[in-house]
Parts: structure tokens; C-alpha cells; sequence
């Protein structure tokens, strides 16, 4: 069995109300449950979010010797956080990142990730699909 | 009866101490008591302040439907935090930028607010006074 | 009683019937006939607009040593005029810099104030209530 | 009969004297005569002159209800006047840039047009049968 | 009679069909059969359309001494193409720029044109009526 | 069953031999043969790869309306081709963008994708697994 | 005898009122009887001041025929306006570019002067003894 | 006897484990203790770490009172964070930049230090011995 | 016998008729039989010229491994195509680059070349002497 | 008597030989000997000339505390020199900035100055004059 | 014994005289003799000063295999000089770089140092005090 | 007979010890030795090198009437140096620009070369034998 960490970023608790028509209406615990239903690969999934850019560090460190992959979406982290970066190479678990929305048809300063440099790959603008291809990537 | 929340960003828990010949020498939590008695308007204030990104976040989530207004102060933040931006655009409340130094005569780098682009109004320069004129701008 | 100059700068003579969902549709005598009913200060409000800027640096030489506050809306010249900002540098009554819109939520070269910098405050994006705050910034 | 208003902007006064291997050694006004002469349509042509940005911003305002159509050469306030871009989209009729060199093939800072982005269409580069093409664009 | 080459780059194949909001609906060729029937002039018109910048680049080769005018609407290859930069600089016919949109308003990456220094003129904006002016430019 | 179209841009038909150490030194054939057994989706995989920009704008054209998803990886016409980025908008094919390598921890110049705005969405990092993620993203 | 033409820009009425830190306390036309009396040679000045950037366009060219040279002190527009330059391109007399404080020691936006590429020679950071120097320029 | 208070940022934690190639193989808790042995002067060494930037705020504001002098090694936040440079101009201690490896031979986004203009002095590339040479500093 | 290839970029095909101030008036053909008439060298020269990026990426891939030398001039995909510096370092081949214009005495767009840092050598500024130079490369 | 020391830079020795038609054809001995002829004031000048930026530092210092007025035409090094710049602000002597061409009207490289912010005033664009004005700067 | 050599850049000679509020009042050899007592470690220190860069190479070279360290101070040639880094990389010992004012408190121009990339350590800020702590890395 | 100097820039003199991956580990005299007696054609080669720039000026002048070719690299001044550029263009003898290494796949600083537009041609990036080609480029 793989045990995968999925770590969501700032504003992401809000899946569901914050801005719909960008992230879709569905709240991301309910998205999960159905997704582990759905899913036929013998995997665990952990979830964590924070709002912290200090406390993702802290998870990433914590989580990422005993992870067979991570799963980051760093919301507005993505494109200011060095820290999350260091961390990212500090570990020795594979992480992928992820966006829900295209990052790249948005405001400018999205344009820049600090993760993909040091994440193994990279996978955006699908919706909350975007979790289930970045699950899949370590199964396949 | 108007319910209005202030918050203060990083290290405007000094106020009153640090750099005072740029921030004034009047401790907030001082201020804010005089200010309480001068204001005819009908309203709660509610005061937090936090020197965390994270945690300015979590406030604005818990905050952001119950009240009126929002006024923030997001001190250092208001240059480097997409994450607060996107805080701000996730809530219903209306939110109000104030600064109490005049941020575009300091060094260039405070030049840039992430914020100003999804608050409903930005008011800066006039020391303390920088927050009575928030707090009227929900009144008028 | 107080002496108040507002001076507006180019187009803003069309306020009304300009862009009406940037700049709403009240024409600006208008609101100042009502605004001056509204208000319970003791103040007299002199208004000048002009669409040259030459001419707006003239008006603040002869009103800049008896105005005990001046309101300027630059319009369009707050991107471009370094005479503007060098007048405001040159005369003894204070000013407040006040836009109707957001400035900061527009085309990238408004974002840059050649005014801010050389102003005592800065009001922006409540709509015509942007003046009514500015001249409150001067009884408070 | 349709009404059709010139603009010309900055030192376009001196045409016929001014640099006459990049502006052509006619006279605008003679050229004018000859131009009304030859063209068939059935067109009543307006024409403006002025050194000044704010000169110019009136007469938009001011023919910016009643012309059918307004072919404007803002000159060198082409690439620093945002007050005449803003009036451009301030009035109702349809506005046409020119110019008589091609702007895109001298100096740097003369390849930046603020009017550009605000007009209906742009013609440059055609000598003064630059106007005359403008004139067309209105009537074919 | 005068021999009028026109060249349309890549993408313009699916004009009527493509982005109708920004291109319009009509197809490009029953454009050209109702433009050549309404000109008055005598003028053959000869028309390419091709995909390649290398293609491009052949056919202004070859048209580019027997054509009394060539206008071409180069598409994306405007902003990215120095090849057809010089091959326009390479060969004796006045070649005109033209586009169908306002290419100043839209993407900042298409304010920029390789071709306007080295074309004899520019004409954009005016839907497909800017392929008319081009022709009518040769004609005055 | 699903028609997927893959289409491969510049120099990958060299995938196995060019530089392996970032490419691998897997053909593509072999490996589309592979993974066409190993998926159990039903679908039917067209493969196209050309070294032209032109000829992947004719591709797209040619099969953007019949394709239940295409799957491109432009190669260096990524960073360099608004003429594809223009070919992908005008069709209605849903289009994925994907890359083998990390394009984000490379030269500074793959850093840009003008193709990431314009997709659905966007996998890279993965190897040839992105292809693998890219076929799935239409069927989940 | 030689006419020489002094145009002061916007702000230089103030010159001993306003920042005399920066630009000495002596009023402009005190100091200009001053010094025609000092000067030995046989010279008529005329002397000009606007506020407005059309204005001194039109001074040049009504100026620009018959004076044996110019000095323009351009003040703010030195470094906005591409208009003047042109009216000085566009003029025979000689033109001299001179400026009381150094501009290259201030903010950096006064670094860039659109006048001194055009002009025929430049002379700042002297005090008022700039244009004392700039007359001599022309009578050495 | 001095007491010196040690403060070091996101994922320093880690020492010893991460990237040793870049920052040695030794736990920092291990290195203070030799560190201690080996120093001949009066010295309290209070070491605090923490992977939040609003922490690192923190705790300056309780130190930067009563330590005789304070070494910082912010890591990632160095090149991101003005609120940690806001703290450090905010308290009176004398605060000393150390980092282990040459911030300068790396990424380009490590060459910009936040920090380094509002500290004492700034020592780096000198492995853990960074930190005795910052020690040094407050003793010499 | 050494085998050496030439390949010749976009307008190249047109040397001795295009701007021949810059190019020189002899066409490459001729330059060539006299070139192999002069060499003392036992080579084979092959030459190709072709117009289009993606026909010079095909050329580079089928001579590229049974070359001992390619000399290319890629004209104007110097400084836009990474898809044929890619193609050059995916063949093994050695590959220099030539230029019969110094480059970097022309426009700017023209001093970036992304063909450069992926060759062996490069020769530039000596007419159609640059050829010649670069076969001795091969033969010294 | 005053003492002025005149300090040249680097190919200034090159004088009436080098591009004569941008500095002139007259030899900078000769044209020192006919001004000292000329001028009427009781002036000694001192005369250097180094291609070293090293030797003109050393000069600066050994003549900087006992010269009336030092004029310096540091030629290429006023681009690039920021010790000379040093040197200028080292020494007390007051440092007038000449140059014989318009240093803004050619390449971009030349329109910047590390000396023009040190220096008490800067003259250019006059020829060899500007050295004569720059003497008379001392004696007003 | 450790032999150490100290190697000060252009200006330096100065110390003591120069701009004393940014460099302190001390002159450098009175300094070093001071220190030379201080020091209890078994060092010889050799000092050289050149105002010139190609002087400072010579030394590097003469001094960079027979010395057990070097400590440079370039002064202004930090901030310009490739060639001074390229004579450190070319040598065998090992290089501290310092200065005594905070550099990164300064122009912007003084921002970048060439030296710190190819330098083992760097040391600034601490006036004098950083030469010690510069020896002092050697002696750890 | 032809005469041909050499004029190699600073950290030259270190050839066949300096970073040998980079520049071979040949002695720059050695080689010279053996290039003289290769060489068929009747040249005289007179050899310069110096680290100090306004040496490489002073020599550029006295060798730039009298030699039939100069071939310069002038090594890391290539990138900084407008004087060394202004010589060249101050001389009549044909200069011709050379490097050992390909300066475009090095560090960023290195891309830019004051040299190559006032050189007559270039040559990089072919170790030694670039000096060779240098020369020959003088006898075709």
C-alpha cells in the first residue's frame, strides 16, 4: 500500500465558496472521500492544510521521509515562498505539484513558481482533477 | 450598530516604540480606546494583530462574513503576500487598506501592495488618523 | 472656518457622463452641492477643474499659501506630471491626493503616482466619497 | 453629409518647414484644400491645431458628440498622454489615430502610442495621404 | 492595371470561423470575391495564405519584384518573425502591414511588430476593411 | 471509444537518442505501442510529430474539430510560437499541454509558455509518463 | 548686438520661494537685472516663463527664427516631454539646455532628459550661474 | 558576561541532513555545544529556531531588548521577508546577518538580502564557522 | 576527405541582390564553386539553404551524424529559434556558427543568439571570408 | 591667481586625430595654449592626460587639495568608473564635468554618468569650449 | 606562522581623510600595526594599496600561491571589476572579501559585487573591524 | 611581408595554469612559438599582454598605425570596457576580436561585449586555434 500526503496551501480550506467560477463549488474534504471511494489503487491518503507558510515547512519536514509521494498545492506560497522550495529539496520523498486553476492564464505574478524547479513534475489547470492525475503519477 | 474589524499586521504590535519619527509615538491599544470615545458612529471594533502570515489569513476567513467592515494594516506583508490578496478576495466583507506612513515616499520596494488592487479603498500617509478615516468610510 | 481647495484635473469635467461604471454617473457640481449640505464643519470649498496641466500647476501657486487644505484629483496627470508633483513640492498648504476608482485595479501604468510620494495623504476607490473622506482628513 | 474633425497635435503647425524629409515640405492647410477638392464623398472637414495637451482634451470633449468621425495626430503627445487617451474613451464618436511618419522606425520612445489601444483604427506611415486614408475609413 | 499581391499568415485560413468576436464571421475569400466586385480601380489582386513562416518568406521572394503592392497581414509571425522582417527589406515592392484587430489592445506580447519599421505603412483596427485602405493606399 | 490526438513538436523524433540523460532513450514509437496495450481505456491514439511550425498549425486545424482531446508537446516551439498558441484558440478540440522534462528547472528561456494560457491544462516533469497523464486527463 | 531668448518652465516663477534649499532664494528676474548689468557684451535678453508644456512649444517656435540662442530651462518637463524636444528639432536657433540644481544627484526620474540629445549643448548643477555660463556659450 | 542570542529560519532544522553538500554534515545543536567549549569568551548563547516567518518576528521583539547582540541566519525568508527587516530596525539590539554557504554563488533570486542593509554587518561563506566569526564580532 | 555541410538560413538565398551594402554583391553559389576552386584542403562541401526553421531542423538531423563539420549562417532564426539550437545539440556533428554582417553593430534584436552557446565556434563580421574561416576550423 | 587643473581621460591624448567629425580636428595642447592666450582672467592651468583609471584616481588625490577648481573629461571612464567617482567625492577640491560631444545624443552606454552626481556642475555638448566654459564656472 | 596578505582597492589609501562618517577616521596602517599587537595569533601580515585594477590582478597573481590567505577590499572595483574576479578564481589560495561600510545600505550601483561569487567568505559592515574578523577566518 | 600584433588582456599571462577545463593548459608564448612555425604565410607577430586597461589603450594606440591586423582579447575587460572600444575606433589598423572560450555558454556578464561592434570581425570559442583563425583572417 502507498501512503500519499496531499498538503493544501493558503485560502484552500475554502475550496467550495471562494471564487466558484475559479475553483469550482465543491468543498475539498467531500472531494477526497469521493475520490478514495473512486480510486482502485491501495492507497492512503493524508490531508493537511494551513494557512502558514512556517507550518507547510514543518508538515513537509515531518511527513517527508515516510511518504511514498506528496501532493502540494501551495496556493499563493507557489509564488512567494523560497522557504517551501528549501524544504521541498530538503526531503527525500518525491512531490508533485499541483494547481487547480491554469496558473499561467491569470495575473502576471502567478506566472512564477518557486516549486517546479525542485518538485519531480508538475500538473495544472484541470480542476480539482488535478489531485486525482497527481495520485495516479505515482501509481502509474 | 456597525461591527468593524481592524487588523494590524507585522510589527505594528510596537507602535508607539518603534521608529517614531516615522509611526508616531502613541501605542495602538491607547489610541484605539481614545478613538472609541471620540466616534459618535454606532460601532464595535474588534482589534487583532498578528506579526504571521498564516495567521492574518485565518482571521480574515473568521472574520470576512460576519463584519461590516475590515480595515487592515498588513505592515511588511502588504508588499510580498499574495496569500493575504487572495484572503481578501475570498470574503464577502468589504475590506479597507490603510497605511500610517506615506508608503510611496520610502524605499521602492514598499511601493508595490499586493492589496490595493482587491480592497474596496486605500487610505494612507495621515499617521493614526489613517484608521479613523477607514472606520468613516463605512459610516458616510 | 476652513478654506478647502479641490482642484480636478483633465476629463473629470465629464464625471457623469464618462465611463459611468468606472466613475459612477453624478455629476461632480452636483455633488458637491449636496455634499457641502451634508457636511456639519465649518468649512467654505473652492473648486477648480482644468484639462491642462500647466494650468493646475498655475491654480496651485495662487491657492498653495491660503488654502488651509487642498483636495486634487489628477486625473490622468498623476501618471505623468512631475510639474504637478514639483508644484505640490513648492507651496506651504497641505494636500490630500484622492482618485474615484482604484487606481491600483486598472491598466499598469496607472499604478504609478507621481504625486503620492510628494502628498501628506492619499484616499482612493471609494467613489466620490473620496473627496468627502479627504475633506474630513482636515477637521479630524 | 458626413462631419468629419482633424486633430493635429504638437508642432504639426510647422508642417511644410519643420524636418521635411520625415514630414514632407507641404503645408497642412494647403494640403487640406487640395484634399477637399479631390475627394468625392460628400464630407464637411473640421480642423483643429494645438501645441497643448490640455487644448486638446477640450476639443475632444467638444466635438466628441458631433462628429461622425475624428482623425487625430496627437503628435509627440502621442507616446505621454494618457489625459488624451482618456478623453478619447470619454466621448461617443469614433476616433481614428495617424501619422504621418512611421512611428514604428525612430526612436525607441516613439513606439510606445497611448491612443493606440483606445482608438478604432491606427494608420501610419503614409505621408500626409496618411489623413486621407483616415477620411476613407469612415465613409467606405 | 495594378498588380496587388495580398498575403495572410497563419491562422487567417479559419477567418469566419476563429474567435468571431475578435475576427468577425466573414469567410476571407467571399471577402475578397465581394471587395474585388465593389472596388472601382483596376487592380489584380492576388492572393496567398499559408501557415509557414518559411512559406511566408518564399512568397514575398517571389512576388516581391512584380508586384506594384504587396499587403500582408502576418498574423502571430508580426510579433516573433525577424525572417519576415528581412525578406520584406529584401525585395523592391512597397509592402503594407495590416490586421484586422487592434493589436494594441489585446495581449501585451502583440504590441510589439517586426514589421513596422521595415513596412511602408501600418493600417490596423478597422476589421476587414483594413485590407481595402491597404489597397486603396496604393491608389490614391 | 475516445479519438485522442498527440501531436509532437521539433526534434523529438529524435526522443531515445537525443540527449538522454533529460529525454530518456525510450523511441516514441515503441513507447506509444506500449502504452496503447497497458491502457484498458477504449481509445484510439493518432500520432503526429513535424519539425515546422506551420505544419503543427495545420495539424491543429486539420484535426481540432474531430479529436475528443489533443494532446501536444510543441517542444521549442513552446517558448517561441504565438502562431500554435493563436492554432489552439481558434479550435475546439480541448487541448493538454504537456513536456518530458522539467521545463521549469532548465534555461531561463523555457520558463515561458505561451501555450499554458491556451490549454486546458498543463503536465510536465514526468518523463514519458506525461503522456500517460495527459491521456488520462480525458478520461477520469 | 546678439538676441539671446531665456525660457523658464513650470515652477521657475517661484525660483527663491520655493525649496531654496535646492534652488537658492534669489528671485529670477532680480537676479536676471543683475546680471545684464555684470555683462560686458553686447546682448539683448527676452525673457520667458509658462507653467504650460503647449505654451513654451509655442514660445519656441515664435522665437526659433530670430534669435541668435536659446536657453531653456525646461524644469519638470525636462524629463516628460517629447513635445519641446520636437519644437526644438523643429527650430534653427541654437538651444542651450541649462538647469540650477544637478539634476543627476536627485530622484531618478530626473535622470532622463528628453531635451539634452536634441539641444546643443547642456550646463547644470551651477546654481543660477548656469545661465550666466549659458549666455557666454554663445558669445565665446 | 554577554548573552547573544542565535536565531535561525526556515528548514536550518534540518542541518546536518539537508543538501550536506552545501551546508556540511553536522547538527547544528552539536556544532553550538563544541562551539561553547571552545570559546574563551564570557558568552550566554541563547539559540532559538523556527521555520515561520511571524515567529521569527516574534521572537526579535522579545530578544531585541535585552541581548547584547543577535546573529541571524534567516534562510529563505533573507530573500523574501521585509517584515523580518522591519523587526530588526525596529528593536535596539545590534543584529549580525551570518549564512553558512555563499548566498552569492547560487540562484539568482539568493543574490537580494532583505536584511543586509539593516543589520551591523553581514558574515557568509564561511560553513558553520559563520556563525564564530559573528560571535567574534560582538567581542572583538 | 573531410565531409563539411553548409547550411544557410532564411533570405540568404537572395546574397548579392539584398542590401548588398551589407551582404556584399556576389551570390553564393559562385562564391562557392570559386571558394572550392581556392581551398587546398581535400573537402567535400555540401550546401543547403532553406527559409524554413522547421527544413533546417530536418537538414541538421539527417546530416548530423555523418558530417565532420556543419557551418551555419541561420540569418534571422539566429535570435529566434531555440528549436534549432536544439537540434544542434541533439546531433553529434561539431557545428559552427558563421555570420558575413557583425551582428552586433546592427539592431538590437540581432545581438542575442540562441545558436551561440550551443556551437563549437562562431565566426562573425568578415563577409563571406566567415565561411572560409569557418571550414580552416575544421582543417587546422 | 587661481589654480585650475585640468584632468583628461582615456584617447583624449587621440585629439584632432580621432573621429574628427565628433570631437573636432584641433590637437588639445595647441587649443590649451591659444585659451590661455585668450583668457583675460589670472589663471594657472595644470594639464594631465591618462588612459589609466587608476592613475587618474591617484591624480584626483595628489592635486584635489590644492587646486581652485579641477575640470575633468574622463572620457569612456565616465561610464563605467565608480573609483573615480570615489575619488572625485574623496578630495575637496570643487570637480566641474566637461565633455566635448553630446554625450546623450549617441549610444545608450554613454548616457549614463557615475561623475555627474559627484560633481559640482556639469558641462557637454559645446566642443572643445565646454573646457573654456568649464574655466570660466570657477571665475564668475 | 600563517602569512596572510591584505590587499585595499582604489581610495583606500585614503582612510582616515575620506568621507570619515561612512569610513570612520582612522588611517589604515596606524590601524594595522594596532592590530598587528592585538592579534595573538602567529601571523604575518603584507599589505599592498593600488588605486588601479590591472595593478590589483598583478598583485593577486604575484601574492595568490605563496599566501596562506588573502583578504581584498576592492573598493569600487567590487562592483565593476570582472577581471579582479577572474584573477581570484585564477589563483590557488584562498580569498576573503570585505568592506568596511555595509555595502547593501548604499547606492544601488554598490549592490552588486563581482568578487563575492569567486571569494571563500565575505565580511562587510563592521568598519575596520571587519579586516580582523576577515584574518580571524583563517586562524579558526 | 604582413605585421600582425597580438594584444591578450588581463589573467592572460596565467594561460596553461588558469581553470585548464576552461582554457587548455597550453602556454600562451609556447603556443605562439609553435603557431610561427606552422604558419606559411610571411607574417611578423609582435605579442602584447597586459592586465591593465589603460595599458591595453596605450598600446592599441602606438601599435594602430603601424600594424597591417591586430587581434585583441581582451579577456575580461571584453565585457566592461567602453575605453578599450573607443581606441579601437580611434585607430586605422583592422582589429580583429577573439576568445578562447564560447562566452555565450558562460556566466551571463560574459554575454555582452563592448568590442565586437567596433571590431572588424570576431572569432570564439575554438580554444587556440581562434588566435590562428584571427590571423588567417588577415591573409585569405
Amino acid at each position: 500500500m502507498k501512503k500519499i500526503t496531499i498538503i493544501n496551501g493558503p485560502n484552500l480550506n475554502l475550496l467550495g465558496t471562494r471564487e466558484p467560477e475559479l475553483y469550482g463549488n465543491e468543498n475539498f474534504l467531500v472531494y477526497l472521500k469521493k475520490l478514495k471511494k473512486k480510486l482502485s489503487y491501495d492507497i492512503e491518503i493524508i490531508y493537511y492544510q494551513s494557512n502558514s507558510e512556517g507550518k507547510i515547512i514543518d508538515i513537509l519536514h515531518s511527513v517527508g521521509v515516510k511518504s511514498d509521494g506528496i501532493i502540494i498545492n501551495a496556493g499563493a506560497y507557489t509564488h512567494t515562498s523560497i522557504g517551501i522550495a528549501d524544504a521541498i529539496k530538503s526531503i527525500s520523498s518525491p512531490v508533485i505539484e499541483v494547481h487547480i486553476s491554469n496558473i499561467y492564464s491569470r495575473e502576471s505574478f502567478r506566472k512564477k513558481s518557486y516549486l517546479s524547479p525542485v518538485c519531480n513534475g508538475t500538473i495544472f489547470g484541470f480542476g480539482l482533477k488535478s489531485y486525482e492525475l497527481g495520485i495516479m503519477s505515482f501509481c502509474l
